[in-house]
């Protein structure tokens, strides 16, 4: 499953918390970045970070499934650990931006795309304000690529409406259980 | 949401335990049907029990959203209460039969199907002998129904297998909510 949705919209919070919930079925990918740390991030938790050098050498040995530029930096998906989750017998989530779902959509079609939605356009931007971690120049930067993606909204399959983390939690949870239910065409 | 799947799986009681569950979200249709009523029926809430003339008279006037004809008897599903239910918001459930439910997917291209498959033949042929309804030549006759419904699964959006009435109707309630997500393309 992928779960995208605009910086700020929380999607990191639920997606955490629907995994905490799912007791070890779900494995959440860990993307690979080739931007700065910030303070708040731990290498191989919120990111692995490398450098341009290494992440074009994964692009060119296909060891990324989906990857994209971003605000100047490159942004990806390991492939290994995805399909050793997979393997496992794990339900796996992308937290990734619109142009990586695309791609993950056009190469593995059961796939499913979720879009994590603000409650509105001005809850976003207080959400992102009250983060603090970004300047006033990232933040207008930031709410310009949300429009963006709130554009792409349709292609998703799924919207999950960030009322209540507990809440949008659940839904998650409840879109991966009823995906199992469908039948599938092969 | 169309619930179908062979006589003696249990779709009865996990649609009426989902219907509790949802504590009137729900809304059950009751169909018409011009089969004698037996000793379990009651009117109005197994089935509306009605003659086959008022039967072709609702049909001829556009009365019923879908109609089929089974073991020598009509059985359809009236139109109004459906409406009055999705008008007040409400999730319906009509738990009707393969060809009904090919109808349905028709003209509500919508509708939401769901087959409830029994965990094997073995066990619906126990399920439907345990029932004691039936004589052994309407259990014959309707394990060949089976059969012929069963070869109609593909034809469903979800599959839910009836292990246990609780997590079967669980899976119901599931695929409603799960489909209140989806991005609906008008």
């Amino acid at each position: 499953m992928v779960v995208s949705g605009p910086a700020g919209v929380g999607k990191g919070t639920i997606v955490k918390l629907a995994c905490q919930k799912a007791q070890g079925n779900i494995h959440l990918s860990v993307s690979a970045t080739t931007r700065n740390p910030r303070p708040i991030d731990k290498e191989g938790v919120t990111y692995h970070f490398i450098t341009k050098k290494e992440f074009r050498s994964m692009i060119e040995q296909n060891e990324v499934l989906e990857w994209a530029e971003y605000v100047g930096n490159y942004y990806g998906t390991p492939r290994k650990p995805v399909e050793d989750a997979l393997k496992k017998g794990q339900d796996v989530i992308l937290e990734i931006e619109v142009q990586g779902a695309m791609q993950i959509k056009k190469n593995f079609p059961d796939a499913v795309l979720t879009f994590v939605a603000p409650p509105s356009r001005e809850e976003l931007e207080r959400r992102l304000r009250d983060r603090g971690t970004e300047t006033e120049e990232q933040i207008v930067s930031r709410l310009q690529t949300a429009e963006e993606e709130l554009s792409r909204i349709n292609e998703y399959d799924y919207i999950v409406v960030n009322d209540t983390i507990e809440k949008a939690s659940e839904d998650l949870l409840t879109i991966l259980r009823a995906e199992k239910l469908k039948q599938k065409f092969e």
